[in-house]
């Protein structure tokens, strides 16, 4: 119904030959910088190659640190997100056949984070964007961006076999690790940096009570698992498994039963089974790309960096990127100031590199590495279990991951 | 002068064919071990298979946690420690031209480590000895340890050509990573879990006053520094270098060099330079063998772990181990309790993992790691300056830092 709604909109506003900001890629970064532009009077078109159905279909994150809460209401797509997210003051972790609580809230003077997908941040910010009538361009195809090195950037895209061209001040690069953005900067300047881990996540969406009221993250000599949810009737879990695994190999049996043999006790018995609704293995990465303005392109988001999604940081960044990036712009068109602007790729790649180092930090924490990786076999093992024992015995420890895990402050 | 008073009396103090406790090595941890028993009113042999003269040869580490402080207080060798001792509240990190300090003191409720070399604590351990007058045979060759599964173990060695056995209740193996103690376990009662580095630290010992007040732990992109001392007018300062390095490769012109230019400004104007006294190469290893205790024989110190030197814990680590097991044995002879004994690996165990865990992480945050190696390359520096740039500026990133670095709290 939405879709019905919304599609026809998106394509009968005009799409201007002129704009402000060329936003590629209408995910959750795009959405929300063209919305907090808009609201700016910033004019911009979105330039999307896939659908919108597509781009709702992805299931992705599901934990919003306050920064990106704060932005959403910034932005005025946060009423539903308040009356159906729910606000976790706390993360469990599992090993050693035991639960031990982070009262994330008490150890960093009452921050919490919002359990609420991140398709349904997706359409709360679609369904803003159709309001505001501001022209979005799906299925766009073959965009291309040029002389992003001067003042006087074009962006062109074919859509219905007819191609088009948009002159602009700024391309945001909002369009993902696969995008055309980055992928048009020449080789020799732009700096790019990967680690790869040597298993992946198996996840599913399925609409049963969830297995306690905050997230579980289990360390498993079996391997990884993560109990998760989004909302009170539906769930998200996880189990790390093999790069070579197919879903196909994965029954909904299968996965239930390794899913149990991960957790302790308590949490296997309280575990409640029923069919998946999706079911899907991603890669696990850590990348970065230096640095993150060209001239007049802005990279922001997966189109600039990924991370593994322990510990939840890949929206939230975004969310962070497009906050220093919609205040660059908006500083720009108000007072002709280039010091956001100038900024903004030093400031946003400090909380990167951060949000990096800290999802890699989990990563290593709780998964099982094979024989030969870099933290390998049983002395990988026994270190993480010293690592978990010291941290939830330590006020220290835990507030350092607390801090971390609801989002570290923002620089100005 | 010392050693010409303590080695006649070593040699003239009868070698009893039974005791309660035979202590292989007479490095510092089976000297305070030793001395612990007999203020205990333990009888106990030790067998050291060098001379007295190259146990005090050996430059070790120089940092002394408060549990070693108040180890060797106990034992009662604390007075000259106290007197010339360097009392810190806190260490500097350097990176990216700047030095940051970490007020361990303020952070931990007023804990401080003492500077005071590990050559010192060794030289006042066997003046204690040699006062106690319990027999210690150095030079003792061929050192085989029988029957530690029984409760009937005996030690023999040869002193001057002739074979000796001596009958006991316990054997204390405090003979290093390569001592015959750990050696002499079947494979498969024991596992050994092993961590290689890929550089080493090269180490000069020199008569001119420290940099700083405190040691300067420096990451740079030129690999590691460290800036340390065992006195106001001696340095112990180190670099990182490589595994295929020789001693030789290294003039004290080129040591100095290297240092300098991986400090920062300040530190590097504030540099003194001088002759060496001693100059060495060491490999960094990570070593755990589980468990540490097999029937009658208990392993302590690094002979049953090695901690790479990043974060000082090698010798408080051994003394943490001495610890537990001068307390097990005290409670055995008093109580006729086997509590102690028991339980001595699994709570020596649990400490030494937290600190392999500590010794990994300082090692992984401030070493160059080559390409190819766990955290390599570019994405490796880059993950340390962020966990770097968090942790100066977290309270809690810092206190998890200090706590670790200034000696976790017993379990008992």
């Amino acid at each position: 119904m939405l879709l019905s709604t919304l599609t026809p909109i998106a394509m009968t506003t005009p799409i201007p030959t002129r704009t402000q900001v060329v936003i590629v890629g209408a995910g959750p970064a795009g959405l929300l910088l063209g919305q907090l532009l808009a609201r700016a009077g910033i004019d911009n078109v979105l330039l999307e190659q896939r659908s919108g159905e597509y781009v709702l279909g992805r299931i992705r994150a599901g934990v919003l640190e306050q920064v990106c809460i704060d932005l959403l209401d910034e932005a005025g797509v946060g009423e539903r997100m308040h009356r159906e997210g729910l606000v976790h003051h706390g993360i469990e972790l599992a090993f050693g056949g035991a639960r031990h609580r982070i009262d994330m809230s008490a150890l960093t003077g009452g921050k919490t984070v919002m359990v609420y997908g991140q398709t349904e941040v997706t359409r709360d910010l679609m369904d803003a964007r159709s309001a505001a009538a501001q022209p979005t361009v799906y299925e766009a195809a073959d965009v291309a961006i040029h002389d992003f090195d001067s003042d006087r950037p074009r962006v062109s895209y074919t859509k219905d076999g007819v191609r088009h061209e948009i002159a602009c001040d700024f391309i945001a690069g909002c369009d993902g690790f696969h995008g055309v953005c980055r992928a048009s900067v020449p080789a020799e300047r732009i700096q790019q940096h990967e680690r790869v881990y040597p298993f992946g996540w198996l996840g599913i969406l399925a609409d049963v009570p969830p297995v306690a009221d905050e997230l579980i993250y289990s360390n498993h000599e079996r391997g990884f698992a993560l109990c998760s949810m989004r909302s009170k009737t539906r769930v998200r879990h996880y189990v790390q498994c093999s790069l070579d695994d197919k879903v196909e190999d994965w029954s909904d049996a299968r996965f239930w039963d390794e899913l149990r043999s991960r957790l302790d006790p308590a949490a296997a018995a309280a575990l409640q089974t029923g069919p998946s609704i999706e079911k899907s293995i991603a890669p696990l990465r850590s990348f970065v790309a230096e640095p993150m303005r060209f001239g007049s392109l802005f990279l922001a988001g997966d189109a600039a960096h990924i991370v593994p999604p322990t510990g939840a940081k890949g929206l939230n960044l975004a969310a962070a990127d497009v906050r220093y990036l919609s205040r660059a712009f908006i500083e720009f068109y108000a007072d002709r100031s280039r010091a956001g602007i100038d900024d903004y790729s030093r400031k946003a790649l400090r909380r990167v590199w951060k949000a990096e180092r800290f999802s890699w930090y989990m990563t290593s924490l709780l998964h099982k590495f094979p024989s030969g990786a870099g933290d390998s076999g049983a002395v990988g093992h026994r270190m993480q279990t010293a690592e978990l024992d010291w941290l939830v015995h330590s006020t220290a420890g835990m507030t350092a991951l607390a801090e971390n895990y609801v989002g570290l402050p923002f620089e100005d």
